[in-house]
C-alpha cells in the first residue's frame, strides 16, 4: 500500500510499504481525506522525533470507508463511510475509571507514535471507528476531529445564549471554537493579530479586533458595563494571551486553556482571587463530542467551506506541509489519500 | 469613645476620639474583640496607605453586642450578641446583579477604607449584622469572619468525602482551610516550610509535609496510584506554590486560588491543557459562609482553641501588632476591646 511517511525534519514522502496484517479486533479504513493537524506540524518540523519511529505515516483526522473488518469485528458493512476517534485509552487508570477516558494516564495518541491516516489504508481498533451519515461530505468528513476539539472546548466553556465569548487566537482551532461557541448562541469576539486570517474570519460573518491595533479590554469592558467577558477561549498559546485573558474576562466569568502553551508563562493570579475566575483546561474530545461534530459537520448549521484552504494528493504531502508552514492565514489542508467512488 | 488607630507605617495608637452620629440604618456594635487580618498587617506595615485614611481605626473580625439601633432599625435586641460580615456591595453592578453581591465590583470593605473594629464601637450597616448564640464564646466567635472564609474556600473547592486535600501554605487561613475541609471529610495533608506552624498543625492532628525537605509531588503520586491530589488549596501566595499546584493536582482536580498574589507569577498552562485542570478564584465570602462559620465556631465540630495565640488590650494594640509580625507562628491575635459582662 502507499503511505505518506514522515522521514526527518522537513521532510515527508510518499512510499510503498507493506500492508501490515489486520489484527482480529480492527477495522482497516481505507482513507479519503486525511487532515494537515499542528501536532502534524511540530512532527515535521522534528520537535516529536522522540515519540514518532521514522519513516512512519502520521495524521489522524480522517474520512474514509471500511475496507475491511478483523475476524471478531462486527456490526460494520464493507464501504460504509467512518471516521476514528484516535484515543486508545487503557480502560484501567484512575482517570479513565472516572469516566474521563480522552485524557487517560497512559493515552495512545493513534498516528503519532503508532502508525497514522497519511495512508491508503488506517488499520484502526474497531472501538474507536465512527460512524458518517450516508450522505456525508468527504472532505467535510476530515474535519470532524478538529471540530469535535472545538466542541469539546466550547462545552468546557458551559456557554449560555447571548453570552459574550472572545476567541483569543484566530488559527484553525480558534475558528473552529468560533463557528461551534457561535452555533451555541454565543456573541463571538476574536482576538487575532494575523490581517490575513481576520479578513478571512471577517468574511465568515465574525467581528474581529486586533490587539496591536485596538485595546481589547477596553473595548470588552465598554460593551460589558465594565464588567468584562463571559467566557475567554484562549487559543493563542502566547504570553501576551495569558495576560490579556484574566483583564478580559469578568468576575465570575471561565476561561479555557484550549492552546498548547510550550512553557510557563506569567499569569495574574490575584485577578482569579478578586474576581473568583474559573479556568478550566480543554483536551481533545469524549465521544458525546464526536457524535456532535459529526452531526454540525453534516447538517449546515455551521459553514466549514471557507476552512478547507487546499487538498493535495498524498504524493505531493512534502509541498502541502511546505505550503501549510508557509501561509499563516492557511486554515486546514487536507491530504487526498484514495479517490472517491 | 476611644479607638486604637493606625497613626502611620509601623505605628497603632490607642486614642479617645469623638463618637459620631449614629447613622438611621446603622446598629452600634459594642466590640467585645477584634482580630488582627493579614490585611491589617498589611496596613500596619504601611503598604495600604493609599486606602486607608489614617488616622483611622480599622480591623473587621470582630464579636460584639448591639449597643444601639439606628431609628430605623428594627428587630434586635440591646446586649445580644452579633458579629459583622464586614462588605458592604452596591448592589447595582453586574455582578451583584448576577448574585455574587459578595465580589461587587464597587465593594466597601468595612475597616479599610472606612473606620473599623479595633474600638470601643463600630457602628454598621443593620443589613450586614449578623445574630450570634447566646451561648457562644466572644473569643471564638471573633473567628467567624476569617472561618466563613475557609468555609467560602472548601465550598468553591467542592470537597467530596475521602478526598484527597493538599492545603499549600498553614498560616492562619491554611489551618483554617484545612478544619473545614477535615470537618467537609476531606483527607488532609499540609504543605508548610515553617517548622512551628508543622508542629502546631500536627498537635492539631494534621498530616504535615515540608517541601524543602521531601517531594511532596511524589509523596501525593506515591498515594494516589500515580493520579494526584483531588484538590490543592494555594494558600502560600508563592512562586513555589503556584509551581506546586499544577503539578500536585489530579487529571480533573481542582485547584483552588486563596492566596493575594502580589505580582503575576509562572504558572505551567500545559498541565491545565494535559490534565483538564479546574482553577477557581475564592475570595472573602457569602451569607450561607457566615451562617456556616457562625454554627462551626460554636458547636465543638472543629477545635479553635489552639487558632487563637495570644490576646492584647486595646491599649497594647502596637504590642498586638509587634508580636504578630515577629512570630511567624503565630495564628489569630485578637485585640480585646471591651469586658465580658
Amino acid at each position: 500500500m502507499r503511505a505518506a511517511q514522515y522521514i526527518g525534519a522537513n521532510h515527508f514522502e510518499s512510499r510503498v510499504i507493506p500492508t501490515p496484517a489486520l489484527p482480529d479486533d480492527y477495522i482497516r479504513v481505507r482513507i479519503a481525506y486525511c487532515g494537515i493537524c499542528g501536532t502534524d506540524i511540530h512532527i515535521f518540523k522534528g520537535h516529536m522525533d522522540a515519540r514518532v519511529h521514522a519513516p512512519q505515516a502520521v495524521g489522524h483526522e480522517v474520512s474514509g470507508w471500511v475496507e475491511e473488518c478483523g475476524k471478531n469485528v462486527t456490526g460494520w458493512t464493507v464501504g460504509e463511510k467512518v471516521t476514528v476517534r484516535p484515543l486508545d485509552n487503557d480502560g484501567t487508570c484512575n482517570t479513565c475509571k472516572r469516566g474521563f477516558t480522552h485524557i487517560c494516564e497512559h493515552l495512545n495518541f493513534l498516528g503519532i507514535e503508532t502508525p497514522g491516516g497519511f495512508a491508503e489504508f488506517w488499520d484502526v481498533p474497531a472501538r474507536l471507528i465512527h460512524r458518517l451519515p450516508a450522505n456525508i461530505s468527504m472532505q467535510k468528513a476530515a474535519l470532524v476531529e478538529p471540530l469535535a476539539v472545538a466542541c469539546h472546548d466550547v462545552a468546557r466553556a458551559g456557554i449560555e445564549p447571548g453570552q459574550l465569548v472572545v476567541i483569543s487566537g484566530g488559527g484553525p482551532i480558534g475558528m473552529l471554537n468560533a463557528l461551534v461557541a457561535r452555533h451555541a448562541g454565543g456573541k463571538v469576539l476574536i482576538s487575532e493579530i494575523n490581517e490575513a486570517r481576520i479578513a478571512l474570519a471577517e468574511s465568515m460573518g465574525f467581528e474581529c479586533v486586533n490587539p496591536l491595533k485596538e485595546d481589547v479590554v477596553a473595548l470588552v469592558r465598554g460593551r460589558t458595563g465594565g464588567s468584562g467577558a463571559d467566557v475567554v477561549m484562549e487559543v493563542s498559546g502566547s504570553e501576551a494571551g495569558a495576560k490579556l485573558m484574566t483583564e478580559l474576562v469578568r468576575p465570575r466569568g471561565t476561561i479555557v486553556i484550549v492552546a498548547i502553551y510550550a512553557k510557563p508563562v506569567p499569569v495574574d493570579l490575584h485577578k482569579f482571587f478578586w474576581k473568583e475566575i474559573k479556568m478550566v483546561g480543554a483536551r481533545v474530545y469524549e465521544v458525546k463530542d464526536y457524535e456532535k461534530a459529526i452531526t454540525l459537520s453534516n447538517n449546515g448549521e455551521i459553514d466549514l467551506d471557507k476552512m478547507i484552504s487546499k487538498v493535495f494528493p498524498m504524493d505531493d504531502i512534502q509541498q502541502a506541509f511546505e505550503y501549510l508552514t508557509s501561509t499563516p492565514d492557511a486554515m486546514k489542508v487536507l491530504i487526498q489519500c484514495n479517490e472517491e467512488k
